[in-house]
């Protein structure tokens, strides 16, 4: 029963399995190796990019970080929502790694952006003017840090108002194949819109990998430049690449996020039939669940690890937020156990 | 016949089969797991150091720049020798974690420096000039870059004319095994004069752990913060803290090094045997060969992989310079083809 | 009729005066010629803090910067108010200056920010959660960005909150001076509640001085190589010294703050009697006006600088926000005549 | 007798009556006053560069780190003399405003870099290896740090092997009015090779103004935002330009140089017929002197004022290293009475 995060959940098999193969013998360090070659093509496949820039890292915070680090001048402003992972979770990783920049914090219901509110920021910030930051970038989490999907044409619409003002898209893809699984839409089209992308692995049955793409066909040296700087170079980079094989072959990747997905939704309904309350959109794998504080203590002493927004003090009957986060290996046991617990 | 680099060996089996049992099921994120808790604790005994700040990472130089960041202002002055791979190989990763800092670089034959030598570069430099930067650190590779292993004698004498000036000693650990390995020195003794700690583990047969080992009791908070600033905390920490555990586990870590420096004993005696010149001392498992233009030629044509340095071009009869890295899974079958293709 | 800022007066004849006397002969240069020694020491004297650290600097972006820089370290969160200085006017210098750091934005009626607010902030914040940074320094602006003059008493309630939870206070003192002739606080009593200070002297009758004060006694030599590598150590530092012991000789500089609020009380009265709203109190040399539209056009007609906050069209009936600003020399005539074109 | 630094001289009464004279009513701030306005477009005439980037700064530090923050990305190396002034009297503020950066010292009689030598040095760097610094610049002190001028010829040759690996060429020209005034070169000319330019006034007869000039049209948003966030910008920035504009006016500039190198020569003269050794070219105002021990005591004892590089104990006999600056206000007297006290 533990729903604490997608990373909690364990790497799958295939993967372990692709590490295990990617073990055998030599191969040249730094991503000089044949899987890390290969890897990188394929991503770009992914997303129909022959040209995009593409490097893996390790973390998420990283490919963030990195990511943002190419299109965000040390004096530029970055759009976000203020629950943005970025702002929330990375401690400062980003401007670390452009060497400066400052977060510029938006509001919108289930940690969206609204083009409107995105629009009514960027006519209000201080482009053009030399006593403040300049307008470089949007950074938009899909899912969204409070679970819910983006679409294609969402993100277009966000991309139309960043791009207008001159401004760049990056996606905190995260949860990006649990969006993919949430609206249909193809890694393709989801990434069309944006600039730059931290395609995530780790959340989603990896060991510990990210993509960076960035799609700008002369960005690959620069970002390879920057990954190393930032210290984001493994020198056993076969197993990285390993991993990201695995993940994109036959599309594991997308049913993994399948999987998760359905999962969350099965125990959201499962909730909303106990009386408790759902904040925001399932859309992906994310749930967050209003039950009593009584029913939170049920869970607690019956062994449910999740996280608590809020205080364990207060009346039983009171309502309390808590997170719930299923992966590709929620089983549904897990999930009648604790219902059962409720 | 692969000698480019520690790093293009395999992890060895126990770390892969530590990996695939950590896989097993629910694990806390971020060092919240049973594995990372203990580990921590490994680390510790190890060094005899029960208090000392460690954490883990995936990259030396993620290890390095972090250990440095801990001892060194942005204003400060960090001496190492000219091949250092804080210089030559980190692409300027030790600055950004530190914010600053600048390298002056010191001779020494073999990629060590001497007691002398520290010492006339200390009092040569601009302590209380507020004009540049304030010597803070010494930082020494252990084996050194061409391959010479220090003991913990000369590590004391580094580290006395170090303290006496004020200044703190970092050690690359990124071969310590090796020089532990060579020297017959335990990880506390040759870690003893020292204040921070690269203990590397990739180069040395695991797939991608690094410890960073600080030996001041109050330092632990902070170091956690600039590794997770530095984008190096891992979700998946499990997986790293297992790796880790095998490689403490009954001694792994030295039977692996004892392994890797047996072998390039070996094949530094094959090759002196075939009139190869040895420019640096084989104390551990790099071996800076100096074969004729033809010799290299010949090994090329047979497939052996390794670095020269130097030109492709020129006379038969010239020596150029080859690294020859061995690690644990070096076989005697891959040194015997290397000599006849000589 | 120039009320565009504090900035845009001119110098008072006796800063010049002292410029022309420290421009006789030689003086060693950077900081350590007679000027320079004995200007310090009147510093502490003001202040009462015999041991406090002090330099100057000729920015009041890089005295809040450094100073900053010595309170929070590159993973510090610093509260301020969201119209904050550092936040609104320095393009990221503070940041830059910190290397890293990030500043948390709280409301607050005429941009002060109240005990309760900054508890609340403080509570809600990630103190002691790896991932986010960790709560380091209050800054307060005195005057506020909208004009309004905190006594002593305010900021010891500050202090006590921020102290409590290991926050250091930083006093955005541009305008210190008015403050102090609002409050009728000494510069001591003022300074009391603080960590560090940035005691403006260029808005208030200098050429361009500012003094950097830490009220802690081993602060001085960081304080003094951080100014150096942030490239704010004038050479021909005397010139800085005279102006500032011009400042401080006779009380000059508050002489020329109490000049400043007479000027901006006795131009809101005559606003308020044409009809003009003022939006928040007139406490220092700061005025927030709110006529309309059509009077702001016939002021700008008639040749009056100020800014103003909004749009230019618009209904001429309907109120805009000017911002008017006095300093030591704005005289009775440039006042009616303002008063006069409206 | 004050040969201390070009520093401890005075401003210029032509540059004190300038500061006078824009004292005068009000002046918008940060640039935008008439004065500012005016003197960028001199300085752009004086170069023969209708669309140079030009900002105004402060100090001579500032000036060189934010010309090559332009030039330089924070993986770049800049190549310069070992005794450069960025390198030896910055305390890091190149790689600060860089946001990285590493400089890579370059050996040269006399504090000069010979084509040859940068030919060698990029040559034997890591240009195009991902694990290390990417050249990036040349940075040229003219004069250089041991009194020596290079004509515009030397410059351009420098600057074609610099160009032709893809490097800028920023010149130090903190005493770039002594190169012109040594070598007969216009200020044009000499810059002509040159793609940023700190173009120095403080040291020579200005109270503390530089102009940092780079020549390429689109960088002059860039490059106010990097002074802005680099906290250099100032708000009474009316008192920079009407000393720029003095200095410009009837070459007052390169009149001061020429009188300050006259002095030099003719104490270098007199030196020389004392039997003291020169130890460089005296080309312009730096004279590196060697008289013995026992002269040094007596220079000291009779109130002269100087740098020494070396020791104050040892053999009378024994002669020591001196360095004499010289100013647009060097007297005849103050020579004669130095080599009288000899």
């Amino acid at each position: 029963m533990n729903f604490a995060s997608d990373n909690s959940g364990p790497a799958h098999p295939k993967v372990i399995e692709a590490i295990v193969r990617a073990n055998d013998g030599y191969a040249m360090p730094y991503g000089n190796d044949p899987y890390s070659i290969d890897v990188n093509d394929k991503i770009r496949d992914l997303f129909n990019a022959p040209h995009a820039a593409v490097v893996l890292v390790g973390i998420g915070t990283a490919a963030n970080a990195l990511a943002l680090s190419t299109i965000c001048p040390p004096w530029g402003r970055i759009f976000c929502h203020e629950l943005a992972h970025i702002e929330e979770d990375e401690c400062g990783a980003p401007e670390a790694m452009i060497g400066g920049g400052k977060l510029t914090l938006l509001k919108g219901d289930h940690a969206k952006i609204t083009p409107k509110t995105l629009a009514d920021a960027i006519a209000g910030s201080t482009a053009g003017i030399v006593h403040s930051h300049q307008p470089a970038a949007l950074c938009v989490s899909n899912l969204s840090e409070l679970g819910a999907a983006s679409t294609p044409a969402e993100l277009q619409a966000l991309a139309k108002v960043a791009h207008a003002a001159g401004l760049k898209l990056h996606l905190d893809g995260a949860r990006f194949a649990n969006a993919c699984a949430a609206t249909g839409a193809t890694a393709a089209e989801m990434a069309a819109p944006v600039d730059t992308l931290a395609f995530g692995g780790t959340k989603n049955g990896l060991m510990g990998v990210e993509a960076v793409v960035i799609f700008d066909p002369d960005a690959q040296w620069e970002l390879e430049l920057r990954r190393k700087r930032a210290a984001q170079l493994f020198s056993k980079h076969r197993f990285l690449a390993a991993q990201m094989d695995a993940y994109l072959t036959d599309d594991l990747w997308l049913e993994m996020a399948h999987a998760a997905n359905a999962a969350a939704t099965d125990l959201a309904n499962g909730l909303r039939d106990a009386g408790v309350e759902i904040a925001h959109p399932v859309d992906g794998n994310q749930i967050f669940a209003r039950p009593t504080r009584a029913q939170h203590r049920r869970l607690q002493d019956a062994g449910a690890a999740y996280y608590l927004h809020g205080s364990l003090e207060g009346p039983d009957e009171e309502r309390v937020t808590c997170r719930l986060v299923t992966n590709w290996s929620t089983s549904q046991q897990d999930r009648q156990q604790f219902l059962a617990a409720l």
